[in-house]
């Protein structure tokens, strides 16, 4: 509440490239799936990974096999930043959004791999970064998998709360 | 909206043998677990997996392994149904879902799988059929595992919204 | 209802040692994560683990390799137990719990491990000797990972509802 900035001029500051879910609409690549769903002022998010809209992959792999963490931070921190354009799509803008709930960050791991959240960290500041951190701090658990589709290295599942004014957007 | 049959029609339409999670009880063979909950209009499913109620499992198995994408389909769209019998636990009648919110969907595969969004579309396409593409449509997130309760090679973790009238079932 | 007593009442006769994550406060260790999130009357629990508040893991290994079931039950309820924790922080006392909702239970597993359920049981055991079967029975779903943070081998996912008339604790 100390910083005067709405989410959306952070994002400004921070010269986020954020996608645009709305065209092409998402989920077009698979057909059956949406972005959002919002229940009161809950909103679920789809799972987001490290892709551009073209589907073009950051840092594909394994921890503890072929990635380092720096790798996966930044693969975190793109997830966390196609949720801001899944956000977007639900509410219009980020200032819609009162706060993160929490992130279920599942990494593609080996067996012995143990410092997930150092990776999950990067789509945890990255929300912090725009969200401040009272509204940007969430819940989280790092799950470490064997597979994600595509060979992706993170997947991000986030549950948010949305400004109760904030206009309720069919879920698309 | 464009097509006048509800879901329960459409299930007779189709032919689709739904468990009665009422009778047996959900839940007898474990002994401490419910089918849902509800608070407000959201509804929280339990893990469904491609078993019948006497514990006989569909395809078994590894995706990358020894299930083929076919298989995987055919059982996830068996979760899919037997999701469709806690629906009707929690409301008492399909017709009374809104809208399908996410469908969060654990496979069993090795650490190469990478096509699991093409399993867990056995899952999507049984809802859009049963709810149309309107309401059947969800969120998404495909997770590959090492391992899900007796050998099953998927798990489906569904969150849901109920419509306001419909009556609160207590969680059972 | 038969019971008349309060889960706060059964945690003295159960003797149980909850954690106070108001002090130090929750999230110190990472910076970046909060224990809770509340939406009206859903709450939403950040990752429990087998810890205590030192870091000190109650059997960290993996089911199936060198983890037994008795193990993996001690760590499912000393989990539960952490979560109890957690919603103290959230709702102020556990007699403000109305029902556990979902535990989604994330256990560290080779690839041949079937009995994931009985280690959640450890968990589910717990709420239900806590808070009575009619509020402590959840939704549950058992998956099992190839890794988890520090090595744990078990992670709890907690979704509950709070009684209407609860005090709602600003997310923390």
């Amino acid at each position: 509440m100390s910083d005067p900035k709405t989410p959306e001029q952070r994002v400004l500051e921070l010269g986020l490239s954020i996608p645009d879910y709305a065209n092409p609409v998402y989920g077009g690549r698979y057909g059956m799936v949406k972005g959002f769903h919002r229940v009161g002022d809950l909103v679920l998010l789809s799972g987001v990974t490290p892709e551009d809209r073209e589907g073009n992959r950051l840092n594909p792999g394994r921890f503890g096999v072929d990635l380092s963490i720096e790798q996966g931070y930044a693969a975190a921190r793109l997830s966390a930043i196609n949720a801001l354009g899944l956000m977007r799509l639900a509410l219009g803008s980020l200032d819609e959004v009162k706060a993160i709930g929490r992130n279920l960050c599942f990494l593609r791991t080996n067996d012995d791999f143990e410092d997930l959240h150092l990776v999950s960290d990067g789509a945890s500041e990255l929300f912090i970064d725009v969200f401040g951190r009272a509204a940007g701090v969430a819940g989280r658990a790092s799950i470490g998998v064997a597979s994600l589709s595509r060979g992706n290295c993170f997947e991000l599942w986030v549950e948010l709360e949305a400004h109760p004014h904030s206009h309720p957007h069919p879920a698309t």
